[in-house]
């Protein structure tokens, strides 16, 4: 399993994901699932993947060889007028990938699907954020819907649904997902350190600032150890239950 | 979908049950998800059932059918003599049911697995909690593993994990119960109101304390109202990121 996510700010953009991989729980690996292409003055895209890592890296590699050489195969997205457009490139190019191994049949037990979370700006136009599905159609993070997360998305869910605030600041942003990372971590043997956090400042047009949460991370150790206890205050703060009436 | 949690405390046993019922987000239902057997003074035991409503409602009609006329069909859950031997009762049961609707084969699109969990108190012996799966086979909630969820279990999962103590009052594994469940329903549209819950004190080998907590209900609406402030004063006390060192 995996878990990623991706936040939209007013200021921007903030993306987290782990970087556990396993085929069974015997066989768990290391890989990065965030990826990036950009053209500073121009655009910057970031990527998050879950699902077969086969699939998601084929697809990441294709997009990758479709920037590269000048005359390249289009489409590529770093030639995309809108981040719409990206995110349909994106699509199309995972359809492909997992229409070409599933053309080919089962042999082993996995299956190919795989979701991103593909997010960004382009010059002349507000930062946005996008879920793209197996199918390759895609939904766009909005006002309401703020944060999109793929993978096991169900445990580090009512944290991100009960704190976030579209003006939260970046640092606040990071704690909030560092929390719902731990839920996760603690819930769920396929997610795992370390983490990779990518910060994405609205209008700047260049790579987000990253960072690599590793286990001896110092914060979100604090953080981490910090929960368990603030939990439990806000536990207590609630108002008790009273028996007597049951 | 459905969602339900059995506690294990040193004072006894804590139920709490949801009573949603859905075929499709179109076709929504209440149905009660908690049943009861007592001969007091003797023994107390109680049932919540998650997954296929009529592959529950059959063993729980089963269950009851084979404890009523004296002479009815055994195995009753009445008068196995363990806890052990009523888990070994119910999933057989289950697991008869299950199989008699799955050789006639899928017109529609349900499938017929559920699960149950099953606790309770038998004279000479100490309270005991069990999960029975569609196999009919079981475990048994211990001090490692204290509570057991069905359904809808990972929502809600993490404030459990988090705040239960073996030697919390009733009074408080109530309120932690209600928060598990509201962060569930919050982001769960097939879980939903009214709860049932039931406490179990041990020693007392009768049919549990019971109470049905409804929309209006003012202790739950203070504590779903109360956690989202609760929720924002904890992540404030957590130490702040820094993000210079990004």
């Amino acid at each position: 399993m995996t878990y990623c996510v991706g936040v939209k700010l007013n200021s921007g953009l903030v993306f987290m994901s782990d970087t556990r991989t396993n085929a069974g729980v015997d066989n768990v690996s290391v890989f990065r699932k965030m990826f990036f292409w950009d053209v500073p003055g121009d655009r910057s895209i970031t990527i998050l993947t879950a699902g077969n890592l086969a699939t998601t890296q084929t697809t990441i590699g294709l997009l990758h060889e479709r920037t590269k050489a000048p005359g390249a195969r289009s489409p590529s997205i770093l030639r995309a007028e809108t981040m719409f457009q990206v995110a349909q490139i994106v699509g199309r190019t995972l359809r492909e990938v997992i229409a070409e191994y599933k053309a080919h049949g089962h042999d082993g037990s996995a299956d190919f699907t795989a979701s991103l979370i593909v997010g960004g700006q382009i010059a002349g136009a507000e930062p946005t954020l996008f879920l793209v599905y197996p199918e390759g159609n895609f939904i766009e993070a909005s006002d309401d819907t703020p944060f999109l997360q793929i993978g096991e998305t169900k445990y580090g869910r009512p944290i991100l649904v009960r704190v976030y605030e579209p003006d939260m600041t970046f640092a606040d942003t990071v704690k909030l997902l560092m929390v719902s990372f731990d839920s996760t971590i603690k819930a769920n043997l396929s997610v795992g350190l370390p983490l990779d956090l990518a910060i994405y400042e609205a209008g700047t047009l260049d790579r987000p600032t990253r960072r690599r949460i590793v286990e001896s991370d110092r914060e979100y150790r604090a953080i981490s150890d910090g929960w368990a206890d603030a939990l439990r205050v806000a536990f207590k703060q609630l108002p008790d239950v009273v028996l007597d009436d049951t």
